[in-house]
């Protein structure tokens, strides 16, 4: 076999073998292929795509090219949820502890985040004394003994999709629906749970700009997941503003804290919540719909069950619970400044790029690796889109530790409003769930 | 500018500009741009093609890349011919003393070959004595003596056409029109004439397959002369068997000597080289028409006066011209062997690649640059398609130094033919002109 001729193959509209891509893959790795070759060939399949079949190939030998984490008897069990990511995204943190509570397993990998905001693992480590760096074993043993837990990904996962991403970034191939399902799915799989569910967002600042080529994309997922036998779920949300008020560190865990706590009854994190936990519960056998599922999360959280399973998650992993009773245990902003509304309306639209470059000048995101993170500084969103406001009532508060930085993310927010004197037409946040 | 930038323009279909081309190319040389984003960038024009002008500023880039030959006054003067190569082509040869004896000015730099059989260098250089490493400036006393030159290509014409051919070679991206136009073209106008007539082959064993993709082909390349204010005409003609009856060095030159002293009156030979004299007749304002121009070069070979200019050619550049009265001049093959016809009939093919491939195992080609050639070895064929042919009747001769290559290349050679009871039906040599 030889690279030259696949890259003509798949120039030519042919459908690789898995012999074939793996041999691709391998060669990647061990360098026989030369990065202009495999730059070429994703650049063919960025026009000629990929079958069901070769997709599902390619996840699967991205997948066998590092670690892979070995859950044993919970491979099955446990519930893994991926979101292709949003602004003020904390659902991971309000769905793990309310499906634990429910009784569901869940074992899951997070990662650190580079840009706007931190990543899960960076909001979690905002609670003094939290650690992520947990070995399988350790992992399998907290799972046995309190039915969740929340690891961090490692360098050692799917290599091959880091290789295939460095080179994408670099020529204009990310956005091939097959590459980046493949890439998505792989480290999920790598991760060892056999059941996903997928928040694949769409809209303003959203990986996908169009529900259209968001549904390509999971259910290009989602056919992984049955030709390689996982169970794989893809729910399509719409995104455009910020997720819930948070946006920051500490402030998003305080916000998923007043959620379980049953404090925060609607809104977007609520409904994608609910809708995330019924649909696992549903996908698990637990319940035959969700509308009943829904009913059984509600009275978790009302019995105060689900705060309660985040307690037991904080303490078993070192951190202090105290963050729950008395949010000052959190790191704290040395200012808290009231950002007022300049004239009455509607919130027709809050860009949640402003929002975020704000929140990442305040210090809640990081350039590069190993840049420090501010936990307690971002941006608390007093009136979200839809919302009536009138001059003078408090748009948005900034928490911060320093003026300048306070300066430059105040023109950001108050760029990132639109107000104006008719009520919005709201879109649905759930477009269409596919699996 | 960032490269990643230019190759997403062309992977959604955009035009470069001028500076865009020249950025890419200029970036490709000092290394800025890396292999694997030249490499999808190229595969990327392969799906989305090149604008004429695209073409032509691709190709102005890839000549002002490396040293460029100049002419002077000739530039404008001269004739330059070019042809994509085929088994047994030695019109290069017929055609320059027969066009310099007619009053056109004949400044030609030629190549060595990787492959089958030599390139015209090789085969000149089967002259005792014979020289083509002349400077620019011995090139145009020459000129201005006889003229009529020969000089050899060096490596610093066109180095971004060979590092893009290089990377085109590995990444399955080398069959994209524009891209072979704008290789050809530049490398030919780096030689330093404005008047380019260009052979596009097609048929088996040609570079193109297809009449069709020959004539899109040569349209592109007669656009960048038009875009760059070149002179370039494009003949599409027919190669399927060799053409003539010589394939290999010396027996090549033997057959253009005969032509010359006006003992070859048809055939392909005959046909090709008065018509792309008569063409070069026309287009440097000579003659009006091809007809008229033909009945002036049949004049002079008649009169001796072709075959005298090639005489002085050889001893301007230091061979020895009692080649072309002594034929025992040339170094001479140890066996000369005659095949025999086993059936009678009409040839209906002669498979060129096999040809070729004979006289490769015979010696006449090398596999690698500085490999040795052995000039006096190669195939002659007796026979040519939609000849008629008697069992017993010698079919082709073998010119060989070794008896075991004699019986590798004559199962080769066998295979070549095809001989059928019915007349073959015979396409037309010259397809198509295009100016």
């Amino acid at each position: 076999m030889r690279i030259v001729d696949l890259i003509e193959k798949k120039k030519m509209g042919g459908e690789h073998t898995k012999e074939e891509i793996d041999f691709i893959i391998d060669s990647l790795m061990n360098g026989v292929a030369a990065d202009y070759q495999i730059s070429a060939w994703l650049m063919a399949i960025y026009f000629k795509g990929m079958t069901q079949k070769e997709t599902a190939y390619l996840t699967d030998a991205m997948l066998r090219s590092g670690e892979v984490i070995n859950l044993g008897e919970y491979s099955d069990k446990v519930v893994d949820k991926h979101s292709t990511g949003g602004v003020g995204d904390k659902v991971t943190i309000t769905l793990i502890p309310l499906l634990s509570a429910a009784g569901i397993p869940i074992a899951k990998l997070s990662g650190r985040a580079l840009g706007y905001t931190g990543g899960t693992v960076d909001k979690l480590e905002s609670i003094p004394g939290f650690r992520l760096d947990l070995s399988i074993d350790d992992m399998i043993k907290q799972l046995e003994k309190i039915n969740v837990v929340i690891g961090m990904q490692t360098q050692n996962l799917t290599p091959a999709d880091g290789k295939l991403y460095a080179l994408r970034d670099v020529t204009s191939t990310v956005n091939s629906i097959p590459l980046i399902a493949s890439s998505v799915v792989s480290k999920k799989l790598a991760s060892g749970s056999n059941n996903i569910i997928l928040d694949v967002k769409y809209g303003g600042g959203a990986f996908m700009e169009t529900p259209e080529d968001a549904e390509k994309l999971s259910q290009c997922m989602v056919d992984i997941g049955k030709n390689l036998n996982r169970n794989i779920t893809a729910v399509i949300t719409y995104m455009d503003e910020p997720l819930g008020r948070a946006v920051g560190n500490s402030l998003e865990v305080i916000e998923a804290i007043e959620f379980l706590k049953g404090n925060i009854k609607t809104g977007d994190i609520a409904e994608l919540t609910y809708d995330f936990a019924s649909l696992a519960l549903v996908q698990m056998g637990k319940y035959d719909n969700q509308e009943d599922a829904k009913k059984y999360l509600r009275e978790i959280i009302e019995s105060g069950k689900a705060i309660n399973k985040l307690r037991e998650l904080i303490i078993a992993q070192g951190g202090n619970d105290n963050v729950i009773d008395n949010y000052a245990t959190f790191a704290t902003a040395s200012s808290k400044v009231e950002c007022i509304a300049d004239k009455s309306g509607y919130i027709h639209k809050i860009n949640a790029h402003d929002i975020a470059y704000a929140s990442k000048i305040l210090g809640a995101g990081r350039d590069k690796k190993g840049d420090p993170i501010d936990y307690s500084v971002g941006v608390f969103l007093n009136k979200k889109t839809g919302e009536e406001v009138k001059a003078g009532d408090v748009l948005y508060t900034l928490y911060s530790n320093n003026d300048e930085k306070t300066k430059i993310a105040k023109e950001s927010c108050d760029k990132a409003f639109v107000i104006k004197d008719c009520k919005p037409e709201l879109k649905p946040l759930i477009y269409k769930i596919i699996k």
